[in-house]
């Protein structure tokens, strides 16, 4: 990052608390940063996780420090954050790491893979095994400290036009799915499509495109693919819990005291909270609705599933044998998961395999 | 809460900071507090979270609150925290709701009832539900502002001297189970015996009790049950994902600035995500531990489920016929279940039964 732009933009407040930061503190120095963040206003789960962040900042700080949050495209592009936090354009941003497959497949890793883990077993391996620590020794090339900030939960499998009933019906579909999931979606017949996301709504409707993946109930809704496609398939084994990151640039955060330090990892921890609370408590009324207006919930079929893990697991041996930064994470990664479902399958898969049960 | 011990543990900065927090922060008052916890030291993962919170406060307030951690007995009674929260004898204290649920019934909603919500549920409930907002209603009773800080994950259904194979296996069993889960079980023949944590090991070697429900793989491998008991049952349904919580005095909170309000907030939402990633992390070493010293793993059988199903709500029939603070939160909570259960065996369910039926 050049000298000059960082000072330009961190504000000579955060040039001045590095290192002395108590004292500065205490005179009433004032740190300014600004968040670029990757979403929409419209996708206010995600967005409003940003906003969050900045106002725990702001209240802990006692209004010393403010951090000012961008929706995507206000300062720079959704996709642009990573360059803009490296070169210290902004001092942090806001997004899922898994867009930038296109500079390195290890960014995946800190979002979600085809078959990783779901929300709490990313944020067991974050907070709790190797995840963060080999995360950050990879985020340090592009000079981002990065947190867990915000996790979706399992999404679903995305609008079909036609229903799925076998791994046949799969074949040649036009779907508009991205980056590694449609890497391997791509090994059994699907033609991944590459969409802006405004276009996507009027490919489904036209026919140019015959599925689209999105999120889930609640941020699918508002885009009204129910009303082009009735058939939504369950789930998205691409993306079992897919995990939001906070990126810091590396100098801008060197520079904060140990109190401001603490507080940013703190406001990260609760936001990350409050997206996955957010989506759970939403989901099911969106979901709710969706049925009402005639959407028929459709489970993945078996064969597809399966032909999803044969193929991502060639694709994973590729990656691993080219890769040596995706090599080290994804193999400790892997090593977590093994434990972890053959932890979850007793306590914690039976508890919830009798409540769904009830259908109460 | 008597004014004078109140001055005489919170200290005399305590009182100066309300209201006029900022200017006496920056002047560098000190505020220290006290923090009673139930639980001892060697349950590292519950004790540790309550060190982490009053780690985070010390830093993010750059040391000017600082916050001391005890553990259960070193102050009060481990089940006495209640009262002294309530007394202001102390000014904090992180427990386990259901502990008090001879206080009330409806201190279990806090912490865990029999089929109540999974880890991930009552996050959602209590962060974005009207979980926290009821709850906060009836700790006002008791002087308390209570916040989530922890939660253990589904807990295993315990240890049994004999197999359980089917209903009539419980049937006349001494088991060492308590409050409302105990009154629960024993609707079915099961009789509850309440012990002290130190004389379990004896009683279930001995054979005065047959049974024993404790935690889960991390904390019962270091009590030794599986010396004396091989059968090891899944899962406690009536811990499904028990809430760990922080009772704040509420006029020790009222005296705290905004600023050290909101650091008391991210605090504990740092130690709330690290219980459960942590336990999250260490179960599954500990149960291999545990299959390697010859436990069998068992699932509790369905017409035990069942049975629990039914007695439970003969049992919540009868608490909502006569305490209304119970009934209140009870049935929102309930709402609350049967719309996140609906959601959550579509896309989390079908992902979670897919990874764990690879048996990777």
């Amino acid at each position: 990052m050049e000298r000059r732009k960082f000072i330009q933009h961190a504000g000579l407040a955060g040039i001045l608390a590095a290192g002395v930061a108590p004292a500065v503190h205490a005179q009433g120095a004032n740190i300014r940063w600004r968040l670029a963040s990757s979403f929409p206003k419209g996708l206010d789960t995600l967005f409003g996780a940003a906003e969050l962040f900045g106002r725990k900042v702001k209240e802990m700080s006692g209004g010393k420090f403010e951090i000012s949050v961008h929706a995507g495209g206000e300062l720079v592009p959704p996709f642009g954050v990573v360059d803009a936090v490296q070169q210290g354009t902004v001092e942090c941003a806001h997004s899922a790491s898994y867009y930038f497959y296109g500079k390195d497949e290890a960014f995946s890793l800190d979002c979600a893979i085809p078959f990783g883990l779901n929300a709490r077993q990313m944020t067991a391996w974050m907070y709790e095994g190797n995840g963060l620590k080999l995360l950050r020794e990879f985020f340090a090339g592009y000079n981002i400290v990065n947190f867990p900030m915000g996790n979706t939960g399992a999404q679903m499998g995305g609008w079909f036009r036609k229903p799925i009933k076998s791994l046949k019906d799969m074949k040649g579909l036009k779907m508009r799915i991205s980056n590694l999931a449609g890497a391997v979606v791509s090994r059994f017949g699907v033609v991944p499509q590459s969409l802006p996301g405004s276009e996507v709504y009027q490919a489904l409707e036209k026919g140019t495109i015959d599925a689209v993946e999105w999120v889930g109930p609640y941020d699918d809704l508002k885009l009204g693919f129910y009303k082009v496609a009735k058939n939504y398939v369950y789930p998205a084994w691409w993306e079992g819990g897919p995990q939001i990151s906070l990126y810091v640039n590396d100098k801008a955060y060197a520079s904060l005291s140990a109190e401001n330090k603490s507080i940013i990892e703190c406001a990260a921890a609760i936001a990350h909270i409050d997206i996955l609370a957010k989506y759970d408590a939403r989901n099911p009324k969106a979901l709710k609705e969706l049925v009402g207006n005639g959407v028929k919930l459709q489970r993945m079929p078996k064969d597809v599933m399966d032909a999803g893990w044969k193929a991502s697991q060639e694709v994973y041996a590729e990656i691993s044998a080219k890769n040596p930064r995706w090599k080290k994470i994804y193999d400790d990664m892997v090593e977590f998961r093994r434990e972890e479902n053959q932890w979850f399958r007793f306590a914690e898969g039976s508890f919830d395999n009798y409540m769904q049960s009830l259908k109460l």
